[in-house]
């Protein structure tokens, strides 16, 4: 079977991804071979896509949120069989060796995860490129099991969304009587309401526009709390266990620890870059809080959150888009544009000429 | 009996302290009556000598790390009797009705603890008053015993500098096979290198500058790293469990977190403002770490360490000075001009005519 596969690429930081045609790896012993049905829209995707975070190497085909079906499997699979269906994240390989891979946080492997795209096989070198694309090839250790009758669209944004508000909230020993915020509400935020309002927890949403309270109850919340009003933020100081804050800019975390109870964490999904405005200190001195980073999650962590929402019946809410629409989905997730993530038909790409 | 006490005041946040008589209350059932021995000196008793915090009521009386021996007690005291050697730490009282308190953190009581000086008594209202003076009244609740056979002078900076760096180690679960590090070597730095060794972590001071190797290690550091070497800094990326950071003024915390292991934690225990430079959350997210605060710590905390360095034979380092220096020990104290905490011997000021 020839692995010659067609994936949307980005060719350069300013161009439009458009088609691209390369060839997966033949399949190792090891290796389960997916054909893709779906693929969420992230923003690591267009970040990676235009470069924004440099180290981004043409051409690259993004993609970290992949829901298949198994089509061929290695000698030595005894996880997958043929007709499974399937999810890849945000990793296609690890190191195995260390100590993070050790305790199954194979997101923070010591010698550097490999990613499902913009990175490079750890066996022959090659690039490895993402979900936007008909089939990929990984190995089994990084294949999950979705559950039976779990719809298979909005299960695609589980695989990055979906794990990145879950390792915290396990992490951080999220549970019934714990009381947890979420910090905006986009793909990541909608999610982290999903999944702590089914973990027991009570939920806030933190927002700076009024108007979202009808999807935020909706979506899990108990209560939203508009973030620019002193008042409301007055009236819940000290309160939360946990904050999960998904905004992916600088913003000011002030306003938010000082909501925090004694011992509580504030941890930062969404931002990679320099914290300004200032931290005062004052407020983690004297409470005993902290301001955390978080990033996926691990492997057996992602099985985990996946069964759980299989369980409670949980997927993200997805708005369907073709292969071909992708542009301009980019567009209108920069804007917010978006209830809740873009999930990719599959069957676009296919059936193009 | 009567409470007449004299002690050293700062009478505004420019002029030196000196002497002050003012009156102790008559103790309550529950009160003990406690002969001061000895007293360390804090930067905390010079800011709120100075004003730097905003807040200081005047005159005020500083010391918070307060050594003596019990010479009356209320009716209703059964903890302790009249020639018992006692210490008393930052705070004198707290609700004792909210959540942190019943917790045992009555240094986060959310209805706010009552500071042993430039505080106000929550029974009469008056100004509590701290341990650069002759006697001190305090309830029962917040008094601690201390071990025998411990040396009082070295025992008197325990109650503030032990305490401080003694609940994070706890919090953060240090123990044999941890790795903790310590930013800083002062009065807070040297006892958490004394804690951290004694519980059985690896230990590793940071520091700006050579020179304080023989001594870092006799207090009970297995290495030194020079925090402005890179190649040094370099080679501990990524292995601390826990930093302790002692360092009283904004400093740039990005160096320090690359050498948090993952999951890591950096607690800043010295550092009251605006975090400058801004931290990068790169670090965090992609670790898993976290920046923290902790301050001093619960009184049952506070016994449990003094039982601890009791067994463990741990005081402080200390420099004895007369209460009629304490003007000159701040300016030494400014410049870290002690080895390692100033500890006041209550006899000058009792002989003072």
């Amino acid at each position: 079977m020839s692995q010659a596969t067609r994936g949307y690429a980005a060719h350069s930081p300013t161009s439009a991804l458009g088609l691209f045609h390369f060839v997966r790896r033949d399949p190792r012993a090891n290796d389960v071979v997916i054909d893709i049905l779906y693929s969420g829209v992230c923003h690591s995707d267009l970040h990676t896509a235009r470069n924004d975070w440099g180290g981004t190497v043409y051409p690259t085909v993004p993609g970290h949120e992949i829901v298949g079906r198994v089509v061929a499997v290695g000698s030595a699979v005894t996880q997958f069989k043929v007709g499974d269906a399937v999810g890849v994240g945000c990793m296609v390989d690890s190191c195995h060796s260390c100590g993070a891979c050790a305790k199954g946080w194979e997101q923070y492997c010591e010698n550097g995860m490999t990613g499902t795209y913009n990175s490079t096989d750890r066996i022959d070198g090659s690039p490895t490129q993402g979900g936007y694309s008909e089939r990929i090839v990984v190995r089994q250790e990084f294949v999950l099991k979705l559950p039976q009758n779990m719809d298979l669209k909005g299960a695609a944004p589980l695989l990055c969304a979906g794990i990145t508000t879950w390792s915290p909230l396990r992490h951080w020993n999220v549970g019934a009587g714990s009381s947890v915020a979420v910090v905006g509400l986009g793909g990541l935020g909608h999610m982290a309401l999903k999944l702590a309002k089914a973990l027991g927890a009570h939920v806030t949403l933190f927002s700076r526009s009024a108007g979202k309270e009808e999807d935020a109850k909706r979506l899990g919340a108990d209560r939203v709390v508009i973030s620019t009003d002193r008042s409301q933020m007055k009236a819940v100081s000290g309160q939360f266990d946990l904050i999960i804050d998904t905004v992916p800019y600088a913003h000011d975390l002030n306003a938010y620890t000082a909501t925090l109870a004694t011992g509580g964490t504030l941890v930062l999904v969404g931002f990679l870059g320099q914290q300004e405005p200032a931290i005062n200190t004052v407020t983690l001195v004297l409470g005993r809080k902290a301001i955390a980073g978080s990033v996926i999650g691990g492997i057996a962590e992602t099985q985990e959150m996946l069964n759980f929402c299989g369980k409670h019946g949980i997927t993200a809410d997805v708005e369907m888009i073709a292969m071909q629409d992708i542009n301009e989905a980019y567009e209108r997730m920069l804007k917010s544009d978006v209830k809740y993530r873009f999930v990719i038909d599959m069957e676009s790409l296919k059936a193009q000429a």
